[in-house]
């Protein structure tokens, strides 16, 4: 290599760096029950009828379905999302809609139109490591504002703000915002705090990235709209997916916004349009699937896997440690005694044969040692809460140690 | 709208505006031979086998080939591309690719890396509009640098090299080069000059992004190895795709670079992976298919196409126009007499019943008044044949027009 290549790096490279990467997505050694996936189910893929589709599909719309546009069943994909998000309050015209590559896709197209290096954007503390990362690609500067079991701490939020603007420093961009069963702490945030969010944003004149990729798995309770649709303002950028709901490897999610803005975003996506092949497979397993009947299992699945783990800790989990009791999405959040670090635990809980996240990489701040996140989506319930006794069973010898 | 939008964009996206895009890749009525379609042609698309392959491929993969990193056969995929790859010359480790979204992913990729607002990048003149308007999204600077019957003129890339080191002035980051068959000329780069543009990347320490779309698709003459075979300095990023080789629908392409680049692409890509399910559905086609016969059939298929358009030139074509004759890829350039303009003639193309491309979006410089993209690679070879007729009419009349 002779080319001076750090020179020729984009000052958001150079400020980026190669840190904090999330680990290869390749299939890991099944020798540890596994909290770590974000995945669903493996019994929920409609293994069946999606490769049944596939054949179809594809035939049935031809080259188009495989050249650069996509045909019949690539548009009925974006038709009946729409139709869905009506269901869900959210009513738009398809110049308020993009398909994108997954809701990653639709993040970085924000990032792209909003986002320069230093530039303020609000997070979640703790939130989605990979949004996380999506605006350090930006260069952005990221403040986090704490997350409660109410969900986001809008007074938090407001003081800074005002203080920002007393001080005449710059405003913030953007906020981002796993508004339903957040990744990681499985919190909702609740309908007052959502109005003053949404009055925030128009007061101080910043968008709200609403990432909603869980919304549609609440087990419990009463729904909430979402953002996207309770804003009749045009501050809220919604963002969706099939990952959580159907299957991630599809790779398709969706936008919602003001149309100028989706308008920037489609310029800025530069990519020959988002996967006809998928489109098209997804279009057809749609049109032949009552989505709301799976909903309902999908729900039921994950209310056993949430019950599952809620009821392993209320057993095994040491004192001195507390979670959070999610109504819906795949998320708990475990917090263990001051003194104890996570990341310290993660080999003895692979060696006891279960692997969580530890929770520094939720944090854009360096916090998060005495937190973990626990998927309960992907293991069978009885695995959950074996995975969950083994991860007790270590704390309880850290905490011993600690002690003695 | 209450939001000041546009006092939050970043500068790439206010520099960039929403003009220029191309637009939508929405299917058009069928009155009109389509010469602007940078397709293969629709007997070439293999469905019954990719649509064999989707169903067994998702069986055969279960979960995992629609989970977030795809299992055995998105790894078959990698294996076979740089399988392929090898077979041109092009030898790399795993960590020395990366597989994207198809090659469009890969040149965004590139400008995320390493270009920012008013970066200094080169382009051929006349190059790729995709090409043009990813690094107009990141507020490149773009220079043109001509191109003739043997390619990129090294010479003239010399001199504007060598004047701006001696002015002091800022060194390009880039240089975007199709050194195969260029969209829209297509014209190859000599061998000669592909040592130049290594050596003068070399010294005067910029990337050149080679972008490989076509180079598999030679149907007459000798292959030159592309730069990425060459380069035994690092300073080539080598882009390639399925798109016209297999169908652009799947979106599938890859990058191949210098370790360290390949790592930075990968940060910034932040896309949940490369889409399981299409690197599934292909690997398994792949892996059942013997792509050395279907690229001679491709090769006769757009040879039959090429030698229908130049016949067509010679026959109809007026006096005072010249083109390019390719000997291999999808695209013939034409250039008409000076004081036509090729804009003003589509209208009347497309009553003729014809549609070509014109010149203009071709240049970063507003130049292309005087040219037509012709893509030979879509209608069957009698329907190249009659389009190119019905063009040459409405020139022919456009130029008596002028002269009367």
């Amino acid at each position: 290599m002779t080319l001076n290549l750090d020179g020729l790096l984009s000052d958001r490279a150079r400020v980026r760096g190669v840190d904090g990467v999330i680990g290869g997505l390749r299939r890991q050694k099944k020798d540890a029950i596994p909290l770590h996936y974000g995945y669903p189910y493996p019994d929920s893929y409609p293994l069946e009828e999606i490769s049944s589709a596939a054949r179809s599909s594809i035939l049935e719309d031809g080259c188009e379905s495989i050249n650069y546009g996509g045909a019949d069943l690539a548009e009925e994909f974006s038709r009946l999302v729409m139709q869905r998000l009506g269901k869900r309050g959210i009513t738009c015209r398809e110049e308020e809609m993009l398909v994108t590559s997954g809701s990653s896709q639709a993040i970085n197209l924000v990032c792209s139109v909003f986002v320069d290096v230093g530039d303020r954007v609000l997070v979640e503390a703790p939130s989605y490591m990979g949004g996380l990362n999506s605006f350090r690609n930006f260069g952005a500067d990221l403040v986090p504002i704490e997350v409660d079991e109410l969900g986001i701490r809008t007074d938090e939020l407001a003081d800074r703000l005002s203080e920002w603007r007393a001080a005449g420093e710059s405003m913030p961009k953007v906020l981002y915002s796993i508004t339903n069963f957040n990744n990681p702490s499985g919190c909702t945030t609740c309908e007052p705090r959502r109005r003053e969010l949404l009055d925030l944003a128009e007061e101080y004149g910043f968008l709200i990235l609403e990432d909603d990729a869980y919304g549609e798995l609440r087990f419990e309770g009463e729904d909430i709209p979402p953002l996207g649709a309770m804003d009749d303002r045009g501050v809220v950028v919604h963002v969706g997916s099939m990952s959580k709901i159907l299957a991630p490897g599809v790779r398709l999610g969706w936008a919602v916004a003001d149309e100028r803005i989706i308008q920037m975003m489609n310029v800025h996506k530069a990519d020959g349009g988002t996967s006809p092949l998928a489109r098209t497979i997804v279009g057809a397993y749609l049109r032949e699937t009552d989505m709301d009947a799976r909903l309902e299992e999908l729900r039921a699945g994950y209310r056993l896997r949430r019950d599952a783990a809620v009821g392993a800790m209320e057993e095994f989990m040491p004192q001195g440690c507390h979670w959070t009791v999610p109504e819906g999405g795949y998320f708990l959040w475990l917090t263990i005694p001051e003194g104890l670090d996570s990341d310290d635990m993660l080999d003895d809980m692979a060696e006891e044969g279960v692997k969580p996240l530890s929770g520094r990489q939720f944090y854009c701040d360096g916090r998060g040692a005495r937190n973990f996140r626990i998927s309960y989506s992907y293991p069978e319930p009885e695995a959950v809460r074996t995975g969950i006794e083994l991860m007790a069973r270590v704390i309880r010898r850290h905490m011993e140690a600690m002690e003695g």
